[in-house]
């Protein structure tokens, strides 16, 4: 049987997709580098024994089936699924989404071994899941895959999502091997997930903040999931006169640059304004982009989160109404388009206190936390029972190269998710 | 003999480099479009019986060498030399550039046939010359091959240029076919040129100001160069935080484009109190540039243009320092780099005044012009007599698929090079 480390696991696939220009990695869904991570991840668990195979949805499923079941697709209804996601923001760290598939892994051996030695007798199959285009950082929809699975996106909206390079999802997926017309809410594949149980690292400063930490300032190694920030994606296009920079008057122009400029010191302004929300502009493309030419459209992406939907809704809103007059003042239009919603998820509190009592067994302050951050357990939570559990990030700093994860608190990462599984077996 | 209007040579070139996302046309210097176009212009002043060669720093010259010159070396010195450019900034207009070439194949075949009747006796040899990345639009520096040719940027810095791919300038080259080695002043190409004439699409409202329409609202077909604005390209990098747009607090960032943002207004507050001045920000890229990423970096270029040189130094001076403070305020840091600075061109009275004569036998309204786009005889006016023609253009608009020439205003702008041509042949 094939046994390693967590972090002998991501040591692995620490050369996979390195971004020479931003720093960190970049590993788009199904760019070169994250098509070789799912081969990797086919490769480990086929060589654990586990039964591969990949979904309608383009979600990888790792079969760790119960021994001796005689009926396998009975005995997988209800299972115990476990995993993250392979793909990346541009830029971003090694740990945001590989950490929780090779946590899965290393738990699985720890589980195996324990099994083999009759310590473990699982009364249910057991599942580890890849899903695809969790950051949206390819199509724009982040969760695409879990979303899809759920029907929380409509799959022809999803076929005709472009990457940058305007090609549409459909194509994509199709040069992928999958079928287009496969996309879409999969009532089987529901029904074998009983549970389901995310590991991935902190992306914020939970877990070193004064609340948790000790004498030594030091947090403990994890934290279990409470609730995910409910956020949404919208998209801003500016369009004004393209002209030349030198030959028109300042006075003469319809500068979008000018309006998107003004939207993103407004979008702070309100966003400050309310407690608890955020709001960012992280990605802007002006059209046609020269430096001597005076653009003629500017688009620009923004990413509002708050603990209450209807304040989220209330904040677009009153952007919008800002957009509005800023694009009328430099006579400019402007239009807003949803790209994603998701409201507040609230993980299931019997699940997360049993999380929460398996966890402590081996890291007695592991604290109950909210995040800001998205997770495709958050869209799962609204069909079946889901937790999460949150590794110590000494940074703080995410969606960045400098997102860190120590190698003793990867290590109790796996003990306590192996602790987890291990009861709800 | 090949005899083509100027309108029947724009038709062929049409649908090259169209750009199907931004409208109009990209051909970036050496791409696919912008080579297609090179190799178009060879072949139509081969089918014409000129010499055609590309010198050290990649600029094409079509010899049409007197009658009967035993040595063609010699006769070329101090010749007449008319051109303009290929490249187009990224979705830009036919015209600019393509219908200065287009307009000297023309005038070369009116003048070919004045020749044949005996009504044409040259004094001297002609060349029609077509220069690269005059946009700049690839690698950052407008009118690179005239200031290659005469030493107006080093050719080290030049080589080390780099695309928005990353390529540099002398990789580039090298795949073009030239030698690195090779770039840098010409003293034997800047002896040939006698004088330099470029006919050029309007790219602004002169030819439609009220100064210059008539009852009608109509300008005159042509008007002749008087000043080029003085102008100079810089790049200004905002360093932040790059973090998660989720789990990092308002008040926790530090963000670039917080930082570009207010850089942008304050561009534009700083231009605007100044009189005759421009200023632009055209082209913007965060980086890593997610939806859901906190950008740890936005470069932004700054288009500065003045009549008075020290009023532009002084503008970027101003605008440099409110970067810091700017900066400074967000928690960020800002450095300004320096991309290209020409400054204000007073084309030749002497020449400027003949140009007129010779162009108010056919358009006798046809007035002195400044303008504020830069162009290759800005480059070459400090070495040799330069002059320049522009064509009526309805729209105002440059630099956008909207720039517009009707044809009969580029047919009377080939009689009108032809006629100033002959008188000074």
């Amino acid at each position: 049987m094939n046994t390693q480390t967590v972090n002998s696991l991501m040591a692995a696939i620490s050369d996979v997709g390195r971004d020479q220009t931003r720093g960190g990695y970049s590993r788009p869904v199904y760019s070169g580098a994250e098509t070789t991570l799912r081969e990797w991840f086919s490769a480990e668990a086929t060589a654990r024994g586990l039964d591969v195979s990949t979904d309608a949805n383009g979600i990888i499923w790792a079969w760790w089936d119960l021994p001796g079941a005689t009926d396998t697709a009975l005995s997988r209804r209800g299972a115990l699924v476990t995993g993250s996601h392979l793909d990346s923001v541009p830029g971003g760290g090694a740990f945001d989404g590989p950490l929780g598939v090779a946590s899965a892994l290393a738990a699985h051996d720890v589980l195996a071994a324990r099994e083999a030695s009759g310590a473990l007798l699982r009364n249910r199959a057991m599942a580890i899941s890849v899903f695809p285009e969790e950051e949206g950082s390819r199509f724009g929809v982040a969760c695409l895959g879990s979303r899809l699975l759920t029907g929380a996106i409509n799959p022809v909206r999803a076929l005709n999502l472009r990457d940058a390079n305007g090609n549409t999802f459909a194509d994509v997926a199709a040069a992928n091997g999958m079928d287009p017309a496969g996309f879409g809410r999969d009532e089987a594949a529901l029904t074998l997930i009983g549970d389901f149980i995310e590991l991935h690292v902190e992306q914020g400063k939970g877990l070193n903040s004064e609340a948790h930490t000790d004498h030594a300032g030091r947090g403990p190694a994890l934290a279990i999931g409470d609730t995910i920030l409910g956020h949404g994606r919208w998209k801003l296009s500016f369009t004004g006169q393209g002209n030349h920079a030198g030959t028109t008057l300042m006075a003469d122009r319809a500068d979008p640059m000018l309006a998107a400029a003004q939207m993103i010191v407004a979008v702070r302004a309100t966003a400050s304004a309310q407690d608890n929300a955020r709001a960012t502009v992280g990605r802007l493309e002006p059209v046609p982009g020269g430096t001597n030419v005076i653009a003629s459209r500017v688009d620009l992406w923004l990413d509002v989160r708050h603990p209450e939907d209807a304040v989220t809704a209330m904040l677009v809103q009153k952007i919008h109404g800002q957009a509005q007059r800023i694009a009328a003042m430099e006579g400019c239009a402007v239009f807003l388009t949803e790209e994603s919603l998701s409201g507040t998820v609230h993980f299931d509190p019997v699940l997360a206190n049993a999380l929460a009592a398996s966890v402590r067994r081996t890291v007695p302050g592991a604290p109950l936390l909210p995040t800001g951050a998205g997770h495709d357990a958050g869209v799962l939570a609204a069909e079946v029972p889901t937790g999460m559990l949150y590794v110590r990030n000494p940074s703080g700093i995410s969606h960045s190269p400098e997102e860190h994860v120590e190698n003793d608190d990867a290590h109790a990462g796996v003990q306590a998710l192996a602790d987890v599984l291990e009861d709800l077996l």
